[in-house]
């Protein structure tokens, strides 16, 4: 087998593309098939040259286990809306606003035990004793003081798996029955599910890879009424409770459990919150239960001689793969979408597994492959971003989904999809599984999630777009096909003391995040921590709102460090006396425009080390500051742009105080980047635009040549 | 007297202008002459049939008596510069960054009695036995807890006036010798100051007016090394301080003072923080004394028949015109500077005194009167911002200040004050001492500051423009000139029970400042009754982040009352489904765009009683919610045009629930307002643009007329 020319690469089928599928995985050499979701796998292909992935789902698809034992459907904390009373009583109706197909209250456990009243204008709990459960009407009636406002925080079932609730609303099912849900957790099903799966094994001997899709709890996905989306959350929770389940928290945990530990307010732990102690309990508590029991499925897909493979989405609820636990799974491999360069390294940094593979776009469905859509289009620039990451951090595997149908008929698709497959092998064979050249230091992204959401931090959802996060998202987006190894660290590491290799810490995100760790900030020992890191040269890179919570006199608590700070109102009569001065090593690359994004208004530098490098009116976007032996920048906001990668680049070394070490290999032109693989001899040179760009590269600070290069080409040089 | 042509203006005059300044007083008709800062009065005027108005400084201007009396000179709070120290000891020179031609260490009184070294990481006062003051160097030297930050508290004397300094560097005069100041709270220089008061009387007995500029306390006015400004508030009281003062203080409150009390971790109390209970009481104390002694002066002024008169400015700090205390001082006159509709309100609201004055712009120096200035554009636009607010609340005089000669020697300038003049004698006699009419009910601000601070809400310094705060200031100056009576209330006026004539409630500022109220809004009592007052038929407007202070689920705690809250990141995973409708009262003159300012973004409609009149791509700008028998209105922002002034009169009678007698008396244009005189009959239509405007008048909701305006017209009608 040829290996530049054949394997790593997963098609999909379907029952009508049987011919389609064997010319299409001979021309790309792709060596596995697979079924989606509204796709199935026809029997004459399961004897091809190619390994069989089949989708495994665990929680659902049996609606009479379901039926049969409604006390064991999945259960979903709750709150209601905020209401107001105007009088002495109130009755608050709890399923107003949600979807009585997809949730329905559960009355089988004592909602005194499990339900909580909250009075929201004190932030009191109300008695059980003064609030009653009227189930007939639905609605909980509450004696209440006049112009307070009340919650009602409850256990509802889920009656209607979210994800096939999506697809079918999404895809406009109309007779489908709506799949049921049951909790694998529980005693019953537990045992059932385990031998159901014994039971698929044997069935199905031609599958070699059974893909999980996932495990046993969905993230938070909320419909409305109306059968919109009404809350969604990708790293939720919610969706992972049941009575069962919460009782052996309370005896792991030693505390009694409260609701408003998972609905937190109403904002059910948004990764934008600050965790709560008790809530980064239970994430602790569900992964090891979680991680113990996936083991047990993982075991007897093994048993009968198959690979489990996890799909990185839909019930990975306590599957976090860079948690503590998920090694203990025994996992053969991960599969996720590639969205761009960061929800990449969001699978192939993945440890513990024998291989990752990406699902890049796009997805062969209808919304794209149409009139007025462009596949081809998305797939160069999904590539563009994601190939600029596997150098970085490579995927063993990519694939694609959907409808293999559309991909074939659109003109020029598969031609698209050649040279991607192509150039992903290059790399392979290039690379050899050795690791591309990092700059000799580490910089840690800081924050109060760390590691546990590596490559995660400041996103809504998986790769969408949102004018919120986008202005800080660039920089993870920059640093996935960086030559940096990059940390995610929490507040508790920088406590406890920070790893000698970390030269730079970064902080990115809006004020009060968990992303800029609001009261992590009044702490003396973390502010101390890292005025002493800087102090004795190391740097410090501050995006947006960094290191602020408004106390003593400063909003950024490292104003000192980052010789900036943020308006607030309270400064207005301080005068100010910023001046730009633009001549930095920072922006030697890049004498024009920069794109800050949102940018956070009203900064200005303050202290007597500062350097302004962009000003917007009498406010700053851009400051360099010394402190000590060390250094800080502060950007307003970086969104991702090969321009911006460039910036981010020179910051960091400038900050490292590596300034000289950046060339030692290194290309000219912003929108180029290289990696430099030492152990095999190999550069790869790589244009992240769709125009032809030249370039200069430079290899132990030595001008090499000059690089006449195609739109998105990669080449590739001798060391 | 023809009252139509004579009266109610004062003039500048100097030594060179005896004859140009009789002929531009009969032409003009004005019956009073000045003397100002830099200009004399010439002799030979004193005999003019005309007042005779003196500046008189009580604090400066004797620098033997302050030389001789080192002990009385005045003093100011200072904070040091914020150092981080890197050792267990640390040394903090005082004086770096500020001005020793300005300020002098207070080495006369005890450092350790009344300095404070203040840890800022920890927000604790460091022991005084753990710091010294090492006089000859002019160090503080601290025992310290590496990487921690301190400051120090410490006194300075005011070794040069701030305004007599400030002058002297914007006039680059160089032999001036450095005007010292004393402070006149304390005995002997007390005594000596009524001495000189009586003795300058005697000598000056053809001087009618004495022009008190203004009495013993500088507002805060700080410079820094290089002689540029470093700290300026108007509002501030950190020179109105000594240990003398504060032994007072300390008997009179009953509790041990504190540097932090006025020094305020660096930001000295600045009007937008919201006040420490401790800060209102020394603003109190300060009240009381002020007006005690102000008294004694104006008494002597008194006995000698003159008329005392206190300009709003300069050394104002402890006479707050709207305080409790003012009336007491027994002043006959108010005058001050009109910038704008509301620095004309905050002098003709003044109550306690016989006549206010403004001081019409441009102020006649050289900056406008030269090649590319605009005198008579400015006077234009300050005469039609101050006009339709004169019509509300009228001035008794107005008067110009500066070099005559420039104001005589400009083409035309003097035709426009001419014009000024003769619209200002024309509205006094058409009102004929009677009140416009206004709306049957009142409208009130709420903030920290309430009556204390009227019309000065949400301002940095006196009608200048900022990028921070026009958004917010465009609210009170649309009021300045509205049929709206206006009040300016408390949190503890909230707490307390409101005014039953209030039926429309506007909270206006940025999160956390003491205009929109910061904790307060986690305090039941408040928005128990703020609910309360708009679910029985009450209206609330809030602009920018009314009710902010993110507390149990919401960032806006009126989020129920406003329909609208703001993203903090925390909320992104619950959906928004928030669509335009801007159909609706508020917005029936003005199809168009709306200018919201700065506009606080990401603002979203929450509940279900909402309809959203403007938005911003997915967030809104403009949110009207009804609320039980109420209503509310939400503005992104609201700066000052004509056209928000017509929708701020309509979220008005919008809000509460008055859409029907907004038309009582009405022009249609939005560039045009209408000012009625039920007791004079007298109906005055103004054209507040520079083009010419078609209007057309109702009266009682008939139509009237239509009028065709000339640019800036104003004209009458008969009722």
């Amino acid at each position: 087998m040829n290996l530049e020319n054949t394997g790593r690469l997963t098609l999909p089928t379907d029952l009508d593309m049987i011919n389609e599928t064997i010319q299409l995985k001979e021309l790309l050499g792709a060596d596995a098939l697979r079924d989606c979701d509204g796709t199935l796998m026809p029997e004459t292909l399961l004897d091809q040259d190619a390994k069989i992935y089949a989708t495994y789902y665990t929680t659902r698809k049996d609606n009479d286990w379901a039926m049969q034992n409604p006390e064991e459907i999945q259960q979903e904390y709750l709150i209601s809306d905020r209401v107001t009373a105007k009088d002495t009583r109130l009755r608050i109706e709890l399923m107003k606003g949600f979807h009585t197909q997809q949730l329905k209250v559960n009355t089988i456990d004592s909602p005194k035990r499990w339900w909580e009243v909250i009075d929201r204008t004190t932030g009191e709990v109300v008695p059980t004793d003064k609030w009653e459960y009227e189930e007939a009407a639905g609605e909980v009636v509450i004696e209440t003081i006049p112009y307070h406002q009340y919650t009602v925080s409850f256990l509802a079932f889920l009656i209607w798996d979210p994800v096939h609730m999506y697809n079918f609303i999404t895809n406009d099912w109309k007779d489908a029955p709506h799949q049921l849900t049951y909790d694998v957790r529980q005693p019953k099903t537990q045992a059932y599910v385990k031998e159901k799966l014994k039971k698929w094994c044997e069935e199905n001997p031609k599958v070699d890879v059974v893909r999980f899709t996932t495990f046993f709890h969905q993230f938070t996905l909320t419909f409305d009424d109306q059968k919109r989306e009404k809350f969604v959350e990708w790293f939720g929770y919610s969706a992972s409770v049941s009575p069962y389940i919460l009782e052996q928290f309370e005896k792991w945990a030693g505390y009694k459990f409260r609701p408003e530990f998972i609905v937190d307010q109403g904002y059910h732990n948004s990764i934008f919150r600050v965790p709560s102690k008790e809530f980064q309990d239970f994430i602790e508590f569900q992964q090891i239960e979680v991680s113990r029991l996936a083991k047990e499925l993982v075991d007897i897909v093994h048993s009968y001689g198959k690979e489990a493979m996890m799909f990185l989405g839909d019930h990975w609820i306590g599957t976090e793969p860079f948690g503590k636990y998920f090694a203990n799974i025994g996992l053969d491999a991960v599969v996720g979408s590639v969205g761009d360069g960061v929800t990449l390294r969001m699978i192939s940094d993945i440890k513990g597994v024998k291989y990752t593979e990406g699902r890049l776009l796009p997805y062969f469905f209808p919304d794209v492959f149409t009139e007025g859509g462009d596949p081809i289009g998305e797939a160069q620039d999904n590539w563009m971003k994601a190939r600029r990451a596997i150098l970085r951090s490579p995927l063993d595997r990519i694939g694609y989904g959907g409808y293999l149908k559309l991909a074939i008929n659109w003109p020029g698709f598969i031609d698209q999809i050649q040279k991607v497959v192509g150039e992903f092998r290059q790399i392979h064979a290039n690379m050899q599984g050795t690791k591309a050249y990092t700059a000799p230091f580490k910089v840690a992204i800081l924050n109060c999630w760390g590691n546990l959401r590596r490559w995660m931090a400041n996103q809504v959802h998986h790769a969408l777009w949102y004018r919120e996060i986008y202005s800080y998202v660039g920089v993870i987006e920059c640093l996935s096909g960086m030559p940096i190894d990059v940390e995610f660290i929490t507040f508790d590491q920088v406590r406890q003391g920070l790893d000698p290799a970390i030269k730079v810490i970064i902080n990115a995100g809006d004020a009060y995040t968990s992303w800029s760790g609001a009261q992590n900030w009044t702490d003396e020992r973390v502010v101390c921590a890292i005025r002493r890191f800087v102090d004795q040269g190391g740097g410090f890179i501050g995006v947006g709102e960094p290191s602020a919570c408004q106390y003593q006199g400063r909003f950024f608590q490292l104003s000192d460090v980052l010789g900036a700070d943020r308006e607030l109102g309270f400064s207005m009569s301080t005068d100010k006396y910023n001046e730009l001065n633009s001549e930095h090593f920072i922006l030697e690359d890049t004498p024009g425009e920069i794109d800050f994004g949102e940018g956070k208004s009203r900064i200005y530098a303050q202290g007597k080390n500062y350097q302004i490098l962009n000003m917007d009116g009498k406010y700053s976007r851009l400051i360099v500051n010394s402190y000590g032996k060390g250094r800080s920048v502060y950007f307003s906001g970086l969104p991702y742009s090969p321009q911006n990668c460039r910036i981010l680049l020179r910051a960091i070394y400038y900050a490292a105080h590596q300034e000289a070490e950046m060339k030692k290999y290194y290309v000219t032109n912003v929108d180029t980047e290289l990696v430099v693989f030492e152990e095999t001899g190999k550069i790869a040179v790589i244009n992240n635009s769709k125009e032809p760009k030249m370039t200069v590269l430079y290899v132990n600070g030595q001008l090499r040549k000059q690089l006449y290069m195609a739109p998105m080409e990669m080449c590739w040089e001798d060391l």
